[in-house]
């Protein structure tokens, strides 16, 4: 596609002090919430440029904020009102919402997931680097909590060795039968593309892969319409390879009342134990557990059976809790991407990481489904499109996506 | 095989108000544990009738407890000097001798695990079930433990309702490189047979399935002398299906200094977390969770979003503590023995209760080798059998054993 921007091809320049003119696509309980974060000046940089959604009825919503209204999203970005947009609207949407948005000139903020199946996400993926002179990010919100920015930082830097083994439980993902109800897309294979994979748990498998790295292999089981009323997957359990030995497991469900959040991240030289999302334990040894282990006597050992020794002794322990702010995150993932657009800052998420976590949730369905272990490196997207299809086709609600 | 008893194809009867006259055999770590404890007064009910090692020189330190010494177990089953024996001999001989000491009117008392392989364990269990007035059990001292029996009873009442999900991260089994340099049998195929799944989480394996019931089928990745010089399994991680949509994982090593446990069981109508095998927090719903799920208002489920309700604050939590003195569930599991053995009371983990922990572990094995999920219904004992043996016959240290 060639780039036809409403400005004569050039993307909307936005310049130092000038705050970023946003186009919200969609108007719902995400797009909604941004507006109000938006004009209630939590996001420097950047104003609502105009709102648009395919329900009529919203406008006299969109008429709070003092800015045009369209149901139509390519007249909005092709308005001169707006200098990016943000898609929150059906995952399934994502790519072409985007990549319109790119075509014209202006800068976009994906919502997670970037794509419904990575067929779909590289499409967009591949048609924004072929327009780098836009800034394309994808709304990983948790991304920016200081927690994991503080653990990234941690692993990035080799302080505690290499990856042996790490867990994720992540069930506080609680969401009751109306929930799911209040959209016709909602927890549909045509309209959503999945459960708890494609709209709660992207955040984690994000996160999980921009701390341990991204996995070789994975063999899943998910539990489809296990507790709830619906035909995706309310529970999934997953185990994957890293390579070198390291492997890894995700727990994630929608019924569990009382959720838990945990993630163990185990290295050579220490262990980190995060709790809720807030508490972060790490345990950090002076040498490679490896070391300690051949070095250790036998009288010692010995000890160790009566409980006369502990061998957690011999690591120190650091404890920190971390405050969160509801909104903050999202205020902050628009601050940056504005900035991002007036060239000051890079972006915290860019839209090519999207890829990773589509990837993963689309090669934990082809597990579950095939009882297979499947492969990430050369990930068979093909093969999981037509078993998607074929689930869209026996719903009958909505159209099967092209091959 | 039939009985050929020392007293004429009797068993050895024991009055009411008579200890029992135990028979050590192997005086090593465990069997010089359980002398000790049973010299010192702590196992009513029972006193050491005989002791044998193949070792010579533990003669000595036999004759503290001022009873007979042999270097066969088989003369002293034979001797008249033992009412009962217990196994604590590398685990690949826990069959035979349970099988000779049966078959000469001695009870049984088989470390865990009850066989290596299945084949030899149901070998030993059938026997033993044609000869049901002997006493057969099987070491599982964790189930002695009031904090299983309580989750035991619990679950069994049905008042939490169906199984949903379980976990077990058990990897405070933490062994340096000496601990397994102390003998040659030592995490060997040939001699051990395997790794943490033979040797230490066999309680947890016993523990988990007696709580959460037998699984149909599993998919594992084992990692082999990852990080220690053995040729066994330092660390496992098993993805379990219970049937009825039941899912768990069990996560088990030997390498993490700073090893967690943590259990838990999500069911219909609550959830048990136990830490450290010593603190449990039980939370209950007054219905199941399904009906909570299908009554809520959406508008409830937007104060969710707000944070402004907690869905936990549904359930009732109830927390509990356990102590536990070093020692006291070895005793307790000799005590109950004994008391079976005079025919006051029923055994706490009868011996044919161990094929589980070695078919689940078999079977983790197998999976790891076949990169395939194994049934555990129709464990296909001959397959197993053979890839255990490539690898003994590798090793070129023992023999393999007979298929």
């Amino acid at each position: 596609m060639s780039q036809t921007s409403d400005n004569n091809g050039r993307p909307h320049a936005v310049a130092t002090g000038e705050p970023v003119r946003l186009g919200v696509v969609g108007l719902g309980t995400e797009g909604g919430m941004y507006a109000q974060f938006i004009s209630a000046g939590r996001v420097p940089g950047m104003r609502i440029g105009a709102i648009c959604d395919i329900l009529s009825d919203k406008q006299q919503q969109a008429q709070e904020y003092g800015v045009p209204f369209y149901t139509d999203y390519r007249e909005m970005i092709t308005s001169g009102t707006v200098d990016a947009v943000v898609t929150t609207v059906p995952h399934y949407i994502h790519p072409e919402v985007g990549i319109y948005a790119l075509d014209h000139g202006v800068h976009v903020l994906v919502e997670k997931p970037v794509g419904v199946y990575t067929a779909q996400a590289r499409e967009l993926i591949e048609f924004a680097a072929d327009h780098s002179e836009l800034i394309f990010g994808v709304f990983f919100n948790q991304r920016t909590n200081p927690l994991y920015q503080d653990l990234r930082a941690l692993l990035a830097s080799g302080e505690l060795g290499a990856l042996r083994h790490t867990t994720w439980t992540i069930t506080t993902w609680w969401r009751p039968q109306g929930y799911y109800e209040q959209s016709d897309w909602r927890a549909t294979w045509g309209g959503e593309g999945g459960g708890v994979l494609v709209n709660q748990a992207p955040h984690q498998l994000d996160l999980w892969q921009w701390l341990c790295g991204i996995p070789e292999s994975v063999f899943a089981k998910c539990q489809y319409g296990f507790r709830r009323a619906i035909a995706v997957e309310d529970e999934v359990n997953a185990m994957v390879d890293f390579g070198d030995g390291a492997t890894g497991t995700f727990i994630t469900a929608t019924h569990d009342l009382v959720g838990t959040d945990r993630l163990e991240i185990l290295c050579d030289r220490g262990k980190i134990v995060v709790e809720d999302s807030r508490r972060v334990t790490i345990a950090r040894l002076n040498q490679d557990e490896r070391a300690v282990s051949d070095a250790m006597p036998m009288e010692q050992v010995r000890e160790m059976f009566k409980g006369e020794f502990d061998p957690a002794s011999l690591v120190t322990t650091e404890v920190k809790e971390y405050d969160s702010v509801w909104g903050q995150q999202h205020c902050e993932v628009l601050r940056n991407f504005a900035a991002a657009v007036r060239g000051e800052e890079e972006l915290l998420a860019p839209g090519g990481d999207g890829i990773h976590g589509v990837r993963l949730a689309n090669a934990i369905h082809l597990s579950s489904w095939t009882g297979r272990e499947v492969a990430l490196s050369d990930f068979d997207e093909t093969a999981y499109l037509k078993l998607l299809n074929e689930r869209i086709s026996a719903e009958g609600k909505f159209e099967v996506r092209p091959l």
